[in-house]
């Protein structure tokens, strides 16, 4: 077990109902991080279902998840031969943290896909890309995660935000820890918000994300390819695509999120 | 009251529980449009809410609905100044049809954006674009919706798939109901699936669909971009723009269906 496995453990308790001990490190600030919370809610579907893989997620996001003890609730709504659908629930001091859909099913890893569209372009080789560490010392989620950025896509650190709703990076785990189903989801709020890159500043909460896994991962880097379409009213959606080493696909998502209002 | 409006009409029983008598032509074969039933469920949510718009919803689509009663279950989950997050269920025959996730928040129909990405190219101007009638006689949905196609995203239905997983469309409901917010939830469910294009044949039933209304729609004819990204393992992504007559993106989805494997 590695350190991810580990802070994504879910132990159950009965039918249904799981313990977990979130933390592990996959805070930014007080708050853990959202694809960190899709990841432990992915354990308990999938421990739940027939099915091996999350093949689709679709979260809302209510409040913010601290370090300690939750609860995961898994009410399964329907069943099916190729997939099987539940309410998963985070649960933190009483209170519903994150509910999602979760749609179980069984990818085959030697899959050949009918139709595969072109990977995005824009990401440099990782030995051209940069990585980011807090100044102060406390790297917090950078220890658990190794990311390497286009630079082209941070200039929103130094006050030069792109005006390009894109940020592109390479993931992937410390400690060895190989590309799953749960890192995926990892990966998909891996990234910093785009609409930095826009001139927003400051946190900017998720509100729903919907993320689907399309294929098993290869081990080794995964490349991460965020865009946006729309800022407007305080909301802002963000698109990341994740692929893998050997230049599949995985896993794709879109949030939508708030950001100050101007 | 226009036929879409009576059509997707909820009556409250209390707090929380409406009825609706589900038909009204928005049927393709037997099974209901899975953008009808979520202009149905977007209308409890939005009488059960303080605010005025569906900007998110995540649903799951378990079983076929067909025309006649059914219920609709809101149940509230989180709610905040900007916005409020409930479960709503379509249950019929006792059974959940279609599970849905859906924020609601009030949109400023005056708000500029703080960017736009660029309208998608492709589709033609309407007076060069086709409307396709069921040989039969028996219209259904295309009594209730004006859609006028881009031809070279139709060859599929000569046996000539275009081999580009890509449908294009403009879109209005007849009988003068102007675009809002349910109508946006019909739109990005109403094109035909992007993967009849790549050869696939037959029924694609939507296993998940998460749409986001992004702005309050201007009055007259929507144009929908349809396109797909990936097709593998009998799973393919479909994401629909829907932009407005003046130039804005008003709505945005990508759903995960199913097609017969090969």
């Amino acid at each position: 077990m590695t350190g991810f496995g580990d802070a994504t453990a879910v132990e159950r308790v009965e039918d249904g109902r799981y313990k977990a001990d979130l933390g592990g490190g996959f805070a930014i600030g007080e708050a853990l991080n959202g694809g960190y919370l899709m990841a432990v809610l992915a354990r308990a579907a999938m421990d739940a279902s027939p099915h091996a893989h999350p093949v689709s997620t679709a979260a809302n996001f209510h409040r913010v998840a601290k370090a300690g003890p939750a609860q995961v609730v898994v009410e399964p709504r329907k069943e099916g031969r190729t997939a099987a659908s539940a309410l998963v629930t985070l649960v933190q001091d009483d209170r519903p943290t994150v509910d999602a859909l979760i749609v179980t099913g069984t990818l085959d890893a030697a899959a050949e896909p009918g139709y595969a569209g072109d990977r995005p372009t824009g990401l440099p080789p990782l030995d051209d890309c940069t990585e980011y560490l807090p100044p102060n010392g406390s790297r917090g989620f950078a220890d658990q995660v190794d990311m390497r950025f286009d630079r082209t896509t941070m200039g929103w650190l130094d006050g030069r935000p792109s005006g390009r709703p894109e940020v592109r990076a390479w993931f992937r785990l410390r400690g060895g820890h190989e590309p799953d189903a749960c890192s995926l989801a990892l990966a998909v709020d891996a990234l910093p918000p785009v609409a930095l890159n826009l001139g927003a500043q400051g946190w900017a909460p998720t509100v729903e994300l919907t993320w689907h896994m399309r294929a098993v991962p290869a081990p080794g880097w995964l490349a991460l390819h965020g865009t946006g379409r729309l800022l407007a009213d305080g909301w802002f959606d963000e698109e990341v695509e994740v692929w893998d080493s050997a230049g599949r696909l995985v896993a794709q998502s879109r949030q939508l999120a708030r950001v100050p209002r101007a």
